[in-house]
């Protein structure tokens, strides 16, 4: 149950009522809602307690969960939650574009690809550098030294960087790079240890989608972040599993309209993953901005046939400066500018 | 195997062609296209025959098959098919609006929405008159009257109609009452005896994607439509069935720049159907545009509370207005006019 | 709402109650229950008549919908239903094996076929005569001759037997032919008018799960039947449409118990369509036995590699003859004989 | 590529093969089987030395790889595995029934529990000391503690214990406490942290398939536990996600003969956690038997409305007594013993 008082209440008022409902057991979470104090009641509320609280005079509004959330739970702010990651925000009226490989897989071309990405207009760096290999016996990824190439990049291109994070043994590898945003993978949407390791980062962190995951599933695994401590999250929709086999998943953009009710978070979507075909991604780009997104995630590589992992799904540089151009025009006529570059870049 | 010839191939080669084809026992459609003559050849075409073709002098490209299917196939036509629904075009420049009732319920209610739908800047007037039941114990449609009473107000408003048919033994009632497109529903994607029924009629054929049916199977009926004669095929996307509930099903706008590869015919997207709460369908209607799509079908009702069926999908006047002005303002950021009303309708 | 009378109560003791029933719009299906009067309201029934009916002296218990369908819930009947196709029982104490190929191919074949399905002690041969090709230009079966041709093979053997019909339209010739009962394809589960043609028949249906219906979904279309008059209805479970694609559909046997909770319709398991493998094909059936099963169907061919459809899963001869056996050693293991032949069959 | 050699093919001679794959990249894995000299080529086989491989005097056969697994593979062994947890065999001629509650809560309980499970003739204690909560308030389980309690029941009882382990920092825990097997829920089947450290640690470990896992991806999580030294792998189907709401979701008894051809570990059914409904447990342990399972795994609570967690699909004493003696029945119908219990246990 969230609870939101009236404009001024006094900071005495609220402290009142979450110690009379601590004397019932019931913990409460406050939000950072710098205009009226808002809290959540994280466990399930007994009904005397919500009516007492319904009648409150101080008390403006009352909602009842949705479900296992309360911190990401759209009640618990006024406004939309802007992320600010290294200098650019996620949330706002602009809309964020991420760009750059699948993996980080030297010097050159991380910086070559940063160069592209920049021109082409793209805010925010990314590349893999440890990477969730289903086969044992498959390239692990460049590890710490990938990290420190993609932000040399990153700071060559006036871009801030994100990265997957897989293990929480890694945290320090992303912290002493200065990765910008921490990626939690699909496959990882669940995995609570390293939810609750990189929550305690101080860096945001960018949440995909499980597979097969319902949004609700995905909320409380943001939720988690949430309690947790993380300061920024940001929800990625990357696709789900469902019968069809002509595209590698299906992207859900349902999902926008809906988590623009259900939660503060800003959403990406990334098309890369989920179609898996570059012809579907500047479309499905478009058609994620028309639908509400804060952001795009999309894979682009100079010469994708040398990628050496999920080139298939790399566009050109050419096709990535075509797709920002195309979302910036769908994005003024749902009325949404471009996040500004905040971070001083070389002129191009 | 669909086989091009180059322009100006005198028609009496290209029967030669046919006859050679024929004496292998291999079947062949031929292409309205005007500009080149096109066949497709039907029959699994063996390695040498295929050989040939691509090394005859008159055949400009040959492409072999995706999937079953060959006259719905995108290189059966040098265009994209524009199919004419009682003078509104879809798959033209314009993006077409479809909007209507799930259900004719009565003649005083479907004059009110067709007078709302014009209004709002639709194309094409919808509503159900033979409904597709899951329980024997519900009200089963107005049937044959309800599409008179759909076809007066469509006259009177200026808009052709379209309604969905669910029963070869029905056909009659449908030709009578002068319905312009004819809808197969997702239900009866695979119903081959009524899409034989259909494709016969001389009407044009809108069909609904099966819920759990691959892109290809969609194809395979819409093939299906076009080997008995079909004359003008448009698909439409309404959602596909997965494990997320908290909408009705999942809405899959990656089919858009899928099928512009994959096939020539005009494709529609149903939001309404797909997602089942009003608040998601202008978001997801601005998604389809961007994505791509040829038009949006979406219910209305002016008092959906008093709607006898899916009442609680269906969007009010004033929200139908505001879908149609962005899904305007969102195709003329992706190159698309509006498709203009082609029959002289009432000043407003 | 289903509604059981005490045992004894006299006829128009109930009729009074169905013409109370009919004051309030209420419409009532009766069982063929003969130890004690039951009846189904098949209208949503108000609050107070449900308190009346409750309270009712002559009313021994009330069951609350759990769905839409009335007729075919299990509270309906006392017992489960047992279904008579030809003789052969399903839904008895014993377990019965439906045997035949994918398709009719020829008089000779079809009675080969039928010599070794009785041989290995199947109950009712199978065979496809009218087939749902997917695509216009494939094969589309032997029609009525092939109809014929699987009768004279299963008076033959002493068999009854079973094909699917597609259209209303053939209706007469599965009549004409003798055919023991109807298969409603898992494409046609919702194909209404096709439900209402053959519930008209006076044959035993057996009504298979469509690719990705829900149980609910399901026995509403088994309603469907009941509603219009089927006389025996026999459920039978495929396989239903998931992400896996290591096999054709992923077979779900918890239906069986399941559905033994909710419908007193017997039920048969078909692992042939649903794995597509030869070799999953006996475990399934053990499986499929153990788990409740009243029967199953499985393909088989004397030489599958000269089949002319669904081959590549067709049983060997003697791989059915050991799937029988087996199934019958786990049905007595789980307390089920094995339903007797009870038409003479030429001595083996 | 999987090489088995002759039986008596010298060491010497398998080591010079051995080094001539390493001179073309190529790392090998070698197999325990006794009998003769296995080997697995972990990475892509280049066709030369597949040729040369499949002409060598001393190989008797060459698998080509179904996936990217390798040790797990069915040709890796000669026989199937059979995994030693506190000396319970899991995969031999015999079927393994774990049981026990949804969490340990505390002493007594699981103490009664234990004893319960063991009068039924159930082999393995199982129960949660750490609990993957999806909600961060919920109650996260008795930790280290809870193992120890489940331990000294199990020692009580005379059965080993499984326990779920979900972060890698909680590994000296289960080690300390003496934890039998080592369980990988569904949501860690991909967390590739944790799987290595488990691999690692010396104790048998049951792998769970992932909600939405392709059987491929599964094998390829325990390819992964193998690689990184897992001594012993057990694979456990739960269920898997799919549209259907009338259970938790579907359980897949497919992949039991269908992992019979592609992997030689043992396997395991939940059907508990798939079904999610206490009546449907007992006949779908019947079925997994029936279909070859190894052992089954299911929740019992003496009194599961006293249960903190998913007490309601947990059997009561009397059914899991029941579904042994039913299960036991049906493994000799297929030729399977019942595991004995091989260690003292106290008279009962």
């Amino acid at each position: 149950m969230i609870v939101a008082f009236h404009r001024g209440t006094a900071e005495a008022d609220v402290q009142t009522v979450v110690r009379t409902l601590e004397t019932r057991g019931l913990r409460t979470a406050r939000s950072s809602e710098p205009r009226r104090p808002i809290l959540a009641v994280v466990d399930s509320v007994p009904d005397d307690v919500a009516d007492t609280l319904e009648a409150h005079a101080l008390v403006e509004r009352v909602e009842r969960p949705r479900g296992t959330w309360r911190r990401v739970d759209r009640a618990f702010r006024d406004s939309p939650t802007v992320v600010d990651v290294g200098g650019v925000p996620f949330g706002g009226p602009g809309i964020t574009v991420i760009a750059g490989p699948c993996s980080v897989e030297g010097k050159e071309v991380i910086e070559e690809v940063a160069d592209v990405a920049r021109r082409a207009g793209a805010h925010v760096l990314r590349g893999g550098a440890f990477k969730p290999r289903t086969s044992p016996y498959a390239v692990q990824g460049r590890g710490a030294e990938g990290l420190r190439q993609l932000k040399a990049a990153g700071d060559g291109a006036g871009m801030p960087i994100i990265s997957e994070i897989m293990d929480a043994a890694h945290l320090s590898a992303f912290v002493d790079a200065g990765v910008d945003c921490l990626q939690i993978g699909a496959r990882n949407m669940q995995n609570f240890t390293l939810l609750k390791a990189v929550a305690g980062a101080g860096i945001p962190v960018m949440l995909k989608r499980g597979l097969s995951a319902t949004i609700a599933e995905w909320l409380q695994a943001a939720e988690y972040l949430a309690a947790f401590g993380a300061e920024g999250i940001i929800l990625c929709e990357r696709g789900i599993r469902t019968f069809e086999t002509a595209t590698r998943n299906t992207l859900d953009l349902t999902v926008l309209p809906l988590l623009r009710q259900w939660t503060h978070l800003p959403i990406v979507v990334d098309p890369s993953h989920a179609a898996g075909i570059p012809a579907l991604i500047p479309p499905l780009s478009r058609a994620a901005v028309a639908a509400g997104a804060d952001g795009v995630a999309v894979e682009c590589h100079p010469r994708p046939k040398e990628a050496k992992s999920d080139g298939a799904q790399a566009l050109l540089p050419g096709e990535l400066s075509t797709l920002v151009a195309e979302a910036r025009v769908v994005g003024a006529a749902v009325g949404r500018s471009f996040a500004p570059r905040e971070r001083g870049a070389h002129a191009s």
